[in-house]
């Protein structure tokens, strides 16, 4: 084997599909060629024909896949850490919005950032994500609401991927909320509606996402933007059942839904739909925790009835102004009674699966060679701590 | 002036004694010199004498004192990430003890890690700290149990300070738990008393602690050991009500507590106790999330009798494995209902007190020129974002 290179004196979380647990291999060895994984098992067992090729050794450390955030909102404008300053204050919701608060306040400071501020700003955020061994990461748009600023906020997403060692899957957001002086089914259909077609010609989308409460938008008026997606070949997402149960996990299963993320007012019929689509349910801890929510999700349900669960951080100025994959896996298992195993497989594998990408979150030959290696000698040790990053490398493609 | 040094082009955020919310000074100014903070104020006021001093501009960003964490366990042999991942599988108390877990492991680990090897993982902590902009530690003994491993842990916090620019204050924590095999009064008689006064002979401790609850000591057991403390003419301070009210904080109280820590179920003749002794409450949102926790601490009691709150990581390795002070803040906010302003203050000013270290946690002239400079505008933005470290420079004794 030419060209490779050898990982060893290393412990291995493969997080391999049908694996015990995290898949864990102790002395073992990855090899990497041409970016991808050619192979994977203890060092006893290296096959003969890779012994001379170049080694790297990594003194006993964890390597895991690396690490995916799935479900970000990290392009957009402006902060609000005044609103929450305020609402910690005692202002009522109704000083918030006459102070300019709420997601107007962002939707307005996205519209008025120019295009390369708002990459200058969202290329620190993946900073944020890649020094935590990061290497895919999904974001969506959502703050534009009209169609140049939701173009604007997908070029720039696209942007960031040429711009910095990581990948980056995009979700067209259009129907995120109802911007002030429309009604929903007008602005669906004079403003979202066209800008999906717009995006997709331009190939700003790989999916269509939107969000389905009542201070959003309805099953009927989500399906609308869906059967579009459908007619375009793209496959969706959802926001569903955060705050209530209106029907729209249903609906996005019927759409063969990639994911449909929050989840915490499922019931027993959605997980079932959930399971029969395929869909992967995305736990979003970091708004659970900011908007003080006491309903969790149905985490048993997703495990009885397999429905693959991942983690990400949702990142947003609003509801999870949150920056670290590795505080969404504790906060899962802190918050939701995830186990470790299971939050490191929702920010690897079943993000992956969640983003349909099917190149990566696993350690296996064939696979993408994006790996990250930690200080640590446990892979329980990365949901356990809070607030502290033990990368020690990471690998990306397989270029440290 | 001579030998100064201007810092320029920032926003200042004081916390001093008396100003409103967090002192901010806009277009502001701090001359240094002599590791010491010499003037503050608006540009526009910069004495004449200063004008001609080396000036540094840091483009408009917030500066703020430097960080204090008061109050960590930071040094500590092994981690209880086994015990967090079986406990989120299911398994009993008993279970958990069985497979060596709990307290006991953590002693155990700490006897058994050679004081070299307990330096290297301090100090790979208090790294993660210094990175957030904080200058000074609080570090508890409290798992060694017997003499000699009280004094290594104490040495081990006091070697820190000779290897990173940060200042430490060590806590002698004998009274942290009661060892297998002993009852609670032999071992105050037989190792806490003793090894409190080895290590204060070896200049070791900076003030003394203690655990005032059912699963550690009675109020009578601490007061054995702070009636030691006043006779060596250390100040107290103590964990508790924590998980229950067993009249800790009164007795804290009356010896005059430099601060009360945890105090979830300290009620209102407790704050009154504290206020009258001067005493800071130190809150500790990360045990309160880790455990479930849900009785939050008397926060409008202490904000009505003038008691002054500080916020901390409490890191340690079993209840709250929380390496970061912008974590805590977000959680005293998020969970507590503390301000922005407060959680700043808890991490500055109020922390200083807390440790009876009056020459920083605030910026001022005369104060020790340990400051923070922030990628932010507004000191709303350290509590408000989750798992983000917007640290841009920190600057120790006025030296960067
Ligand atoms: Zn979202
Ligand atoms: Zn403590």
């Amino acid at each position: 084997m030419s060209g490779g290179q050898l990982i060893t004196d290393v412990t291995v979380a493969t997080m391999a599909d049908g694996a015990d647990g995290c898949g864990l291999i102790r002395d073992a060895g990855i090899v990497t060629g041409g970016g991808t994984i050619r192979w994977v098992g203890p060092m006893r067992a290296l096959p003969d024909a890779c012994r001379d090729i170049p080694r790297t050794g990594f003194g006993g450390r964890l390597v895991t896949p690396a690490l995916i955030d799935c479900h970000t909102h990290l392009v957009h404008g402006g902060n609000r850490a005044r609103e929450f300053g305020m609402r910690l204050e005692g202002a009522s919701y109704e000083e918030i919005a006459r102070a300019g608060g709420g997601i107007v306040s962002t939707v307005q400071a996205t519209r008025d950032t120019p295009e390369a501020t708002l990459l200058e700003q969202a290329l620190r955020r993946a900073d944020a994500l890649i020094a935590e061994g990061v290497a895919l990461i999904e974001v969506k748009s959502g703050y534009g609401l009209d169609i140049e600023t939701e173009l604007k906020m997908l070029r720039v997403a696209r942007a960031i991927a040429t711009r910095r060692p990581v990948r980056v899957v995009t979700s067209f957001l259009g129907a995120h909320a109802v911007p002030a002086g429309m009604d929903a089914d007008t602005y669906i259909d004079t403003v979202c509606l066209p800008a999906l077609d717009a995006a997709h010609g331009q190939g700003l989308v790989d999916a269509v996402d939107g969000f389905c409460e009542g201070i959003a938008f309805t099953p009927g008026q989500i399906g609308r933007v869906f059967d579009r997606a459908r007619a375009l070949g793209l496959p969706v997402r959802l926001h569903s059942d955060q705050l209530s149960n209106l029907g729209g996990t249903i609906l996005a299963a019927r759409h063969g839904a990639l994911s449909v993320d929050h989840v915490e007012y499922a019931g027993e019929a959605d997980v079932r739909a959930m399971a029969g689509a395929g869909s992967v349910a995305v736990l979003l801890p970091g708004a659970f925790y900011t908007l003080h929510e006491t309903r969790k999700p149905p985490v048993d349900g997703f495990r009885d009835h397999g429905v693959p669960m991942a983690v990400a951080t949702d990142w947003n100025p609003g509801s999870s102004p949150m920056g670290s994959v590795l505080l969404a896996m504790n906060m899962a298992c802190t918050l939701f009674g995830l186990t470790p195993t299971e939050a490191l497989a929702g920010t690897t594998r079943n993000a992956a699966r969640a983003l349909g990408r099917e190149d990566c979150g696993m350690i296996a030959p064939g696979l993408r060679a994006d790996l990250a290696v930690w200080d640590v000698e446990d892979p329980a040790e990365l949901s356990y701590r809070i607030g502290v990053n033990p990368l020690h490398e990471r690998i990306f493609g397989g270029a440290a």
